[in-house]
């Protein structure tokens, strides 16, 4: 087996409200397996539909999935129409059956007369136990090609595949070509590190272990996303670990992770090394960075707490903000942004004090400080005050807020 | 036009990073004009497979429309490969390869000769202008087909398909048939809203004007998507009134809103319909909700800020909680969350006090108070403080946290 199409059934998956991610996640397992995702399709309850998709993605790939539509109601068509196609008698499959009836017993109730549908194997299949729900998967195997049929839910369609399909499926696939890294940009705009990364995707790509580069950008953050292919692991890691370096050496300390760990880890991974706590004092982020930090399981150990000052009262009631600073710069200027951070690190008695205050709109903008411009300000290892002007929707402008300053933290703690 | 297919066409849409999202922004656009879509298929940068599924989608329905591979490069096929099917030879086109050359000249960029390949055209397709991007759009007619190729990025397409395709598009297809509305429900369990509107998905899904409802739950906020089917705008939306009317009836006060308003918003709109402000004091959430409360825009005449007291002493020293209720009912208690209410109440001169005190994990649990135990409590307007035990990892305690956070504030300011 060595390469695969996905076809999620249900017409709920062609409505604006619901997309399929069940694939996302077998694309990634499938991967680890060496198994290439050729194609993946989407049909509503459709006999025909269904009976094309599957048709057609059995002529050209070896292993075909479908996911959903196992489920006892006439809407849920997959066993059957998968049994007309490889011509198998459906039968009723008593052990099935009994799993069934057992798990409505547990739950006190009887099972409703139309349960027993799932209970329909067709000859030769092979039943894939669901330890969350009734519906069972199925796995067939007809003229070479294999056919697996995964519920729909992720809850079990998960524990399921890695349970029962994963193992059988790596007994028949060579072993997996292909290693996967994450290296976590910050402060720098995607065309600043597709500029930079650009020579490098053009050297690692013609390599004997190739690794390709892909970028996925976020406000305020850039992954780069390295795949590696070869046959022999451990060249394939030699392969990863040479092209993070390559990345490391263009971007510099614009680098915050090689190992897939988040900004606000990696934060706090400098914070506990030093053994010192953060405070934040936010405006227009309004918690959001306190709400990230407060995020990364065991921050207790180094989080103080923060202050949300909305309100100008605020800056100058809780943070000791001066009245006469606030009405002569502003709230959202570098003086406001200082006098915050130093209030949050002393009241709050933490090592760090970070404070954020901006105009993240739509209103509050002026020709002088239009929507954007943010001030962030660091207190306590160095003090630092720097003013940014970011782009895009109130949401966006929040985003790279909280990523900058989280950013403006990390540079500022020398790795130990 | 009454049917269509998408197709999206890159080979990095088939790796475990990156998932079609364009198709569900589509069918929504579609669903508007009363075009049902069939079926969705992802394809990667390959000829045969991109053709194939040109093919057959031409087989079944009147309108396909493919998202992706018009750049510039030569893993860039879907021009070439449609004008191969409907047998059109590809002409360069004077007019767009000048608005190419422009789009370089504006950044003071030559233009690469490779992007000369996005001015060919198949004959008889009508080009269709991207103001964002290099790559044009294309509308092809054939057979009784309509055949739209689109580019991938959504900053590029959503534009050119409301500005270009979606005129079209009206004028070739019977009036939408659907309306849409979302009911969000808050403070109750999946389960229970299932229960609770089974009987009038049935009710609803038999009458003239029937109105499907599908339930999409995420922590703490339960959607119900009510959709209405029939010829008759206005007999739709009666429908749709007389649905979330009933969904009201069997729900009550758990239902936060009626027409998309989220509970954030709604909180907002409260406060503010009474002439109140609200400071939030944050424990395990982190400032998650105060961050929630700020999102909203506008938020800033409602909220006064916020105190997030992480460590026990800002919890004495920025809120005023005695040191001995905290020695002796512990930092996660309705009594000390009290405090927190009323001290960020009376601290930051606020209306109302909301405080949110809890064990999110994976640590910190005890066998009296296991992870996922949280105590909120309200001060101002009515007295209110209450323990909740919630399940899942700590993400998921967070969230339930915030939204039943917010829900009490809902609960206890009544409309006006």
């Amino acid at each position: 087996v060595d390469s695969a199409e996905i076809i999620a059934v249900g017409t709920e998956l062609l409505t604006p409200i619901r997309l399929d991610t069940n694939s996302l996640w077998l694309t990634g397992e499938l991967a680890d397996l060496g198994i290439t995702v050729r194609a993946k399709h989407v049909v509503g309850d459709d006999r025909a539909d269904l009976a094309a998709a599957v048709r057609q993605s059995l002529d050209r790939v070896d292993l075909v999935m479908t996911t959903g539509g196992l489920g006892p109601t006439h809407d849920d068509i997959t066993r059957e129409v998968v049994a007309e196609i490889l011509e198998r008698p459906l039968v009723e499959d008593a052990g099935v059956l009994e799993g069934i009836r057992e798990r409505f017993a547990r739950r006190r109730r009887p099972m409703p007369e139309i349960n027993r549908r799932q209970a329909m194997v067709p000859v030769g299949g092979l039943v894939l136990a669901n330890a969350h729900g009734t519906a069972p998967g199925l796995w067939l195997e007809a003229n070479g090609r294999v056919i697996v049929l995964l519920p729909g839910p992720p809850r079990e369609l998960q524990p399921m595949f890695s349970r029962h399909v994963r193992p059988k499926l790596a007994d028949r696939s060579a072993p997996s070509r292909t290693s996967r890294r994450v290296v976590l940009v910050a402060g720098r705009a995607e065309s600043q590190v597709a500029e930079a990364v650009e020579p490098l995707q053009a050297r690692f790509r013609d390599r004997p272990d190739p690794v390709a580069m892909t970028i996925l950008a976020s406000p305020g953050r850039i992954e780069l996303h390295l795949r590696a292919t070869g046959a022999d692991g451990s060249a394939r890691e030699a392969a990863l670990e040479a092209a993070a370096a390559a990345v490391v050496e263009v971007l510099g300390a614009a680098v915050v992770s090689t190992d897939g760990q988040s900004l606000e880890a990696v934060v706090g991974q400098r914070l506990a090394d030093r053994g010192w706590t953060i405070a934040v004092a936010e405006s227009c982020t309004g918690g959001l960075v306190t709400g990230l930090l407060t995020d990364v399981p065991g921050s207790s150990a180094w989080v103080r707490g923060g202050v949300v000052a909305y309100a100008n009262t605020v800056k100058v009631d809780q943070l000791g903000v001066d009245a006469g600073t606030l009405a002569a710069e502003g709230a959202v200027s570098e003086a406001v942004a200082r006098a915050m951070a130093e209030g949050v690190r002393a009241r709050l008695e933490a090592d760090v004090g970070l404070a954020i205050t901006g105009i993240a709109g739509p209103g509050g903008g002026t020709p002088d400080k239009p929507v954007g411009t943010v001030a962030i300000a660091l207190s306590g290892p160095r003090e630092v005050a720097r003013t940014f002007h970011f782009g895009g929707d109130r949401q966006m402008v929040r985003q790279f807020s909280t990523a900058a300053a989280l950013d403006m933290v990390r540079r500022a703690i020398d790795p130990t």
